[in-house]
């Protein structure tokens, strides 16, 4: 089963799916300021577009254009702000 | 906007997006034998699991695995076998 996710009122969308490597989303985001919560532990890749991301107790603000890989731990919170429509996969590892 | 296509009886299911460089879907299908139509030029990168495929004119099917890229000229059909869960980006240039 592929699920269909919609977050943020439509401006976040997602699709869920399991591969051996275990569960992924792939998702595009609008140009606007989010705050995401994980349960597990993701490592996010942006595949077009880029996010400027504050991790989990980081002060400071970081871009990651495509290709580039970040990782947040389980059960927290951080920010993204993207100023175009953006990619990514997330993988839950 | 982000729009949300579902091919195949919701077996195909992709996320149509818009960056600097153009038009692009992200797109997942479950396990299956699939013939896709093309109207423009497409660029297709596979991001997680395997596609098999037979371009335009082909006489074999060859393997495409994650990161790997095949282009589709315009205004003919493909044919695509996954085998798991897979996972692509498809640009429109």
């Amino acid at each position: 089963m592929i699920s269909t996710n919609n977050y943020f009122d439509g401006n976040v969308k997602s699709l869920g799916y399991t591969t051996k490597a275990g569960k992924s989303t792939l998702g595009v985001m609008n140009a606007g300021d989010y705050e995401f919560g994980t349960s597990t532990h993701e490592t996010m890749i942006v595949i077009e577009g880029e996010m400027n991301v504050k991790l989990p107790g980081a002060s400071e603000w970081t871009i990651y254009k495509a290709g580039e890989t970040y990782q947040i731990e389980a059960n927290t919170t951080f920010q993204v702000k993207v100023s175009e429509q953006t990619s990514y996969l997330c993988q839950y590892k």
